[in-house]
């Protein structure tokens, strides 16, 4: 690491506080429940932000608060909180600025939404630690060697997807890998492999879904006659194409563009939806429910 | 018509030109034959606008000119002009900036679109006369009353449409109707109407098409949980909400954004994407073809 | 008010709810003790939003909640509030969603603003009764008339302008006003107005501010070759087009357009963001502090 | 340059065509003589666009046509050429699509416009040859070096700027560059060195400019509380910031985007707004003239 990249870090460093993700059934007395034992344990409380899906009557929470005078180590805090959680009926999390998330990004033949990404982890606008790339081709192993990043190749054929992948889950789950990004990556997932990374795993799909799902969304957007393309980053559930929206993003396109200029214009919206969907996921700013999410932004 | 109205009029008045608008396959020396045409004949020509589709091998243009020292009658235009347009196989058409298009608004029950394009042609910001409304409900005669124009009742039930719908093309052809507009009217016209007005009837789409075809878009992207909402104005064909895009847009929206809210920004969407589209086709704007179009902005 | 109008009344009509908008220093426990008060007195939160000013040390915060159980009448909110209020050393107001806010539009010659905020208000889009229209120009009496609201003509010279708004005070006060909304009113309100309506004249300029601030803006971005256009909605404060920006937003332009292209581009802008910045201030959603805002969208 | 590498440039390979840019003030047949000329040479014109400024009377063209089947040989071009040239008064230029742009990148710190250049560049989105970084600080060698690119180091001090600057020069005529790009180059280039370089220098200036002109707009813009940050890419002339303006581009902020939040929003503008500048001007799309451009995007 550079004295560049050194002092960068720095100055996007994670203050040094919690984060509490709460959903459960919309019920009196929650935010003042939650907020007044924050306080009572004597969190500062830097951000609440909730939000109440009235039609569903479900509630979602996201607390952060200053470690700064919190007087609740965190290897009590569930025993503490869980009398609150049970009163409530609540699902929830609590995160630490310090813990580091470790990231596999899957990768085919472009390069475009890997180097972007790859750029921003360094200069820590997206915080975590980018463990390994993983792809079906070799082509991106130069990418990622000066970087010092492991490159693992794990060929995809008619007959052996689901033996690779279950060595890929394998080195995933040895090095505690807790996303993984598929920065057009261009193979299909078995369900196997998804129900070992719920809502942990985070896919660029360049159209602006739920138009043009499946294959060659952009030849599928030149031949509509679009005067739009998108992209959209989401969660991979097992209906292709349909997993919870993080977000989207679309640019102006006219006649005069070919398919390569389409290509050429979508190359920045996958960049940045990707890159934006990766982050606030990595921020615990994302409660995905059913196929929707609640951003937190 | 008030002294306000009116000195927006002088404002925005046509200049005196003309348009020609050429499709054909692509050859060599198109424009350069068709701008000395029109400078041989004394145009000044102000605008040409010209898009080769390589891949399907056609070529568009659309040239505008000055009357001002044009010294070929409109009445003699198309004689003189027919040896070029045989030469090189074109399908054309010309037109007058002092020909008044004339438009039928076509609604059921929502007022916004309709209020909005009655206020545009108003300031003269879309030409043309608004020669009547057309309806399939009673409610909005009370928008066009106060500005003296005709509304039409034809209610649809199951059983009468195709007489209903031979009534209203008897009285737009009285009317020498050129373009016909579907502001939010929630009728699919037949087959047999389409014929009648090919390339002339426009619509909006309360989505950015593909996404969310036929019934209740905003409700089916509501369902959805995507973070953007969008508006499409296209032409109308018989495969539904599948005709030539004229023009789309759309705006952010977050899990904060009920129903309701989905439904308020998608007027603003809405009112705009087809005063866009209507604009551009009544200013000789754009070209279908397939179900594409070329439009020059 | 017809059938049509009073459908969409109900659809939109405002739910029982009350308002609390705090700001103060940030100090711990805020969020705590003021959630805690609600939720005491039987109040089910619906939103809760706030924000910290790190750098300023500034506490702001909206508390919106359903009445259907509160047990503390309004009449004396003010009493058991005070306690707490005085604790932290709060700046606050409640408000409730029957109370109408009621709105004085003051115009020139320019009617799209104004045309656009009368419609919105009709289908409770901007909710709160447009009480007047005010003019220094005779023009837009018409505009107003067909929906029987008073307009107030007071022209204003090189001279009289300091008694004529004494008049416009004296009735905006004698009607009980409470928002002053200037849809292009083109001239500058003096001090001793704007001290009379603190923070509630909000004004369209049409340019993104602080580019191209004073008179004539499209000419001056025209001549400047930009490629956007902007529209800005604004408190109004002794400095002119100086005050809290509400909202902004641009649209492209390009060497095509001539100024009446931006003039004609720019209405859409100026009508957008003057209705979205009075909407949100009709819904108690803006706190401005210093010459910024806090908007809770 | 690796297999990767090289399939993308074939993919984005300029086909072999020949551009002219015109300027010329506003005269009757001009586009009629013009294409016959190319036509009358064997030229298949892909694409004429151009440009009227009634206000000034000034014409402009960019003229995109084949070379298969020209035949007029670039060495003799200009002499056939002329005749027509004098006739009409006309500026010209003829660029052919084998002609390698040199490109020279003025940095300082911040890397992030120059790793994105440098990638555009070598997947060929843009074209030309990137000769030499030039920078006064050192920080950013270890970005150039491994792609084997010069990096020169001219430490500016405030005496020696016109020395250094004489170094720069000599340096860049020596590898007669054709481009300088200012990729957050954080020095005020003297007249002398602009006058060297006309409309061959492009800035990315990190505001909607004339909005927040020189030293720290971000922090401009957070102290003015706007809702929108942009960016501009431009040609630097004499009066800084001041020169006509390429692409233009803003995001939306809100009072929870803290300072670092809008300069990490903002890094995304710079990147895509300079690249789109320095792009339209490799491919001989931007007509500069007066202090704006014709842009033949």
């Amino acid at each position: 690491m550079t004295d560049r990249v050194a002092k960068r870090r720095d100055m996007f460093a994670a203050r040094n506080t919690a984060v509490l993700l709460v959903s459960c059934s919309d019920q009196r007395g929650l935010l003042a429940a939650l907020t007044d034992f924050i306080y009572r344990h004597g969190g500062n409380i830097r951000l609440a932000e909730h939000h109440t899906d009235f039609e569903e009557g479900m509630y979602f929470l996201r607390l952060e608060w200053s470690l700064e005078g919190f007087h609740l180590d965190r290897s009590v805090f569930s025993e503490a909180f869980e009398p609150l959680a049970r009163k409530f009926n609540m699902t929830w999390e609590a995160r630490y600025s310090d813990q580091v998330l470790r990231i596999a990004i899957f990768v085919s033949k472009y390069d475009h939404c890997l180097v972007d990404l790859l750029y921003r982890n360094q200069i820590r606008e997206i915080p975590g630690e980018i463990v390994m790339v993983i792809s079906n081709h070799p082509d991106l192993e130069s990418v990622t060697i000066p970087l010092g990043i492991p490159f693992h190749l794990y060929p995809i054929t008619a007959n052996n997807k689901p033996e690779q992948e279950e060595k890929e889950i394998e080195l995933l789950k040895s090095q505690s890998i807790d996303l993984v990004v598929l920065a057009r990556y261009m193979q299909v997932l078995t369900p196997r492999f998804l129900q070992v990374f719920p809502n942990r795993i985070i896919n660029i799909h360049h159209s602006f879904l739920p138009a043009f799902v499946g294959e060659k969304p952009y030849h599928q957007a030149y031949r509509r006659g679009v005067k739009l393309i998108g992209a959209t980053s989401h969660y991979v559930t097992e209906d292709l194409d349909e997993g919870p929206i993080i977000d989207q993003d679309v640019c102006r396109v006219s006649h005069k563009d070919s398919l390569p200029d389409l290509i050429r214009k979508g190359r920045d919206l996958e960049r940045q939806v990707l890159a934006r969907g990766v982050r606030l996921h990595v921020l615990n700013r994302v409660l995905p429910y059913g196929n929707k999410t609640v951003v937190f932004e």
